[in-house]
């Protein structure tokens, strides 16, 4: 029987998280207040406890995963990391390709491996309840699950329009326990200058935002959780990449190219960093290594945003970071992989991509559908929109294989199941899907409305 | 790190399926046509490939699992068994609780355990064309993944009811490229028929099964699947107790009681008869080993029905076989398993019963989904809504062990996941949910339908 599944034992999930700050040639630029200075942990400390905090600003190569958070990872890590061996028939390529599934978490996606440590140190510091915002609900769902799994109430401020259009993602919530608000609500001064300007607001992510996070600043026992771009969201990530070199070096292989989906850029860092860490310490098997986050290009913050400082949301509430955006103006179409639709970029991925140890690669919607229905049909598990973006660059990847002949051995994460969104699978396949590309002006529009901070 | 998920290799999954049949005390009664004599092997030929009707008929104790079925099953198997050490905290239990999880493929349940032998030996026999029924869509997904892995087409029947209201299963048939029909159709002599009467027909389970036969029927090209009750649906199912004996032997233990979820029986002849097998051969370790069928109140077949011949089906055009049944005329009321709502059972489960190796037990709905949202808090799955009623039996035999003192080991089977089910869980959380028991005088009156013939 050929192994096509690449198993680990509970053992081997990693004992700590890489920190590619390490690793990093300088410091990565600090986050500012809207008066253009640094600003103080002190002030974060009012919506995230400190550990979290620490973990933000550490420089530290290597931090240690406590034995109860690698205890609730056992639950479904090591994940896999399988051989599309039927993928790579169809295509008639030369190349390996393999994929790290991270769906196989109780939510469905790569979004636990964060949630589970944040509500873990969130009880550790003795907060009392955790808040989020969520959209279409990967990271919410993920929250209330994580939060049970650590006795913490949780409460999500969900996008109005998402939790009327999408419920399922919502009773996953509630399911576990979660209380549920579609955001705007009247219970914070945010959704409440929303409602009395427009009592019909469908909410918006940066609403969402503003209301949880205003509900953990106001309450010493309350603390805010975000699911990605931050830090130490990348950092818990590591996980996956960590565990795929383990997977890799089980069966003498080494990755020539690695291909991740990238929105906020969590699951991309996730994945790459730790084979970047081979890179950076000038490991020969690495030394051609290429890690490429994949976005759409009805977003390209990546491949056509600027680099500079920006706010994280689109109210302006949050600090400037510095990152790829297209400015928090950016509304991007509403496209299918919801987890993707995002203004800026990681600070971390966006400072590598800066400094070219990364690569991006934006593709269109249709072609993403396209290639998570022959992943589907070859290798049996129906994708999330958002890794589709992977398995379209992988395919291509692959393809190009075939034209030159090389054997390359393609990575790609497969971050989470489609299993919650059928209803788009539906559109691509009768046809109702469409490809979104903003012109350039419209771009260039929204960068000219950037921060003049910091710059 | 305690070790809560018990995983084992791939080369451990089973090489042969285990034929409870080798060890009845007396064969199984043969299925019959409407005249009350046996049906010929030949007779099924028209819609079964030789080598299902093989095993339908087979009295081996075991039987090689192909290694290309190994192959594919090779994708998610061997499923975890894992201890639910939360839930028994919850339940402050002295029982250890363990689940046995099939939501793990990729149709995220049991099903694809028969439907990738079934797609094989089809395969192999020449067949060019699959046909089934589905009603929600847990069977007619796992034949489309099944299909699709072994370059089968696949047509699905579903009940046009579910089709146009359950539309996810439905986009997932069609992503592993099934063509999906709203039944009734006007494809078939069967389908037209109901049409001529009733125009707007909602269709039914029967109905979509005559259309999915029909066409089997009427061409050599074409076989028919069935995804549960048919002697070799179980045998294929047994790979999950065959597993399961070897992850408690990994850790030293025995099950003392085993619940599953029994609609048609596959998944708990699956789970139930390898260790049935122990008791058979007169294993000490077996002894005293109880294994409970847990079925719905709604469709208390078990509990309540007759150990009779009857059709399969509700129009009456499959063979009479000798099961326990509430008569083919009974209707259950709309519940949320939908994989429980069967007038009938596995005749192999039902003379086992009847011979009181086996036991039964029938739970109301609203209780099944406390036990499911409880689960779901304590482990993190959402269990399907048909696993709900094993988890419920189980807790409420972890709480008699509370009661007693007892540290029983308790094994049940977590037979799905369910994503596709959260606007049951949803209609649940918001106090929408209803009991149904059925008037004792209502299943009489069926039963007074029962074919007059084999009795």
């Amino acid at each position: 029987m050929t192994p096509l599944r690449i198993n680990l034992e509970a053992e081997d999930i990693p004992i700590r998280w890489y920190n590619v700050v390490a690793d990093m040639a300088t410091p990565p630029p600090p986050p500012l207040g809207s008066d253009g200075k640094p600003i103080a942990p002190e002030a974060m400390m009012a919506i995230f406890p400190g550990p979290i905090l620490e973990q933000e600003m550490s420089a530290q190569r290597w931090i240690a995963i406590p034995e109860q958070v690698r205890q609730v990872y056992a639950q479904w890590r090591p994940s896999p990391l399988c051989r599309a061996l039927r993928l790579e028939q169809m295509l008639g390529t030369p190349a390996k390709i393999f994929y790290k599934y991270e769906g196989v978490s109780p939510a469905g996606s790569h979004k636990p491996n964060s949630a589970v440590p944040q509500a873990y140190y969130n009880k550790l510091a003795g907060t009392k309840r955790l808040t989020t915002e969520t959209g279409a609900g990967q990271w919410g769902s993920s929250i209330a699950y994580a939060g049970q799994m650590f006795g913490l109430p949780v409460r999500v401020y969900m996008v109005k329009v998402s939790y009327q259009q999408k419920p399922f993602r919502r009773s996953m919530m509630q399911t576990w326990g979660a209380e549920v608000f579609a955001s705007p609500t009247d219970r914070t001064q945010a959704g409440r200058n929303v409602l009395a300007r427009d009592p019909k607001s469908p909410g918006s992510l940066g609403i969402a935002i503003s209301e949880a996070v205003e509900e953990a600043a106001a309450d010493p026992d309350v603390c805010y959780t975000l699911g990605s771009v931050l830090n130490h969201v990348l950092l818990h990530q590591t996980v996956i990449g960590l565990e795929a070199k383990k997977q890799f070096e089980k069966i003498g292989l080494y990755p020539d190219v690695i291909y991740g989906p990238c929105g906020g850029g969590s699951s991309f860092g996730g994945i790459a960093f730790p084979f970047l860490a081979d890179k950076f310490a000038g490991e020969k098997r690495a030394a051609n290594l290429r890690c490429v986050a994949v976005e759409p290009t009805s977003c390209p913050t990546l491949t056509q945003g600027a680099y500079a400082y920006d706010y994280g949301d689109a109210s302006g509430y949050t600090p400037i970071m510095k990152m790829y955006t297209l400015g928090h103006d950016f509304v991007p179409p509403g496209i299918h992989a919801g987890g993707l639709r995002y203004h800026g970029d990681s600070p971390l991925v966006s400072k590598l991509l800066h400094e070219k140890h990364l690569e991006a690669l934006a593709v269109p919607q249709v072609a993403t559908f396209a290639a998570g229905v022959d992943f589907a049909r070859a290798e049996g598990i129906v994708p999330a929109p958002e890794s589709c973006h992977a398995i379209r660059a992988a395919i291509d990847e692959a393809l190009r294989c075939k034209q030159s002949g090389q054997p390359r051995t393609i990575l790609f994460n497969l971050t989470g199941h489609g299993h919650f969104d059928m209803a788009s699978f539906d559109k691509y396949l009768s046809g109702q899907l469409e490809d979104y590309a903003y012109p350039r002006e419209a771009i260039e529009q929204s960068l000219a409305g950037l921060p003049k901070v910091g710059s």
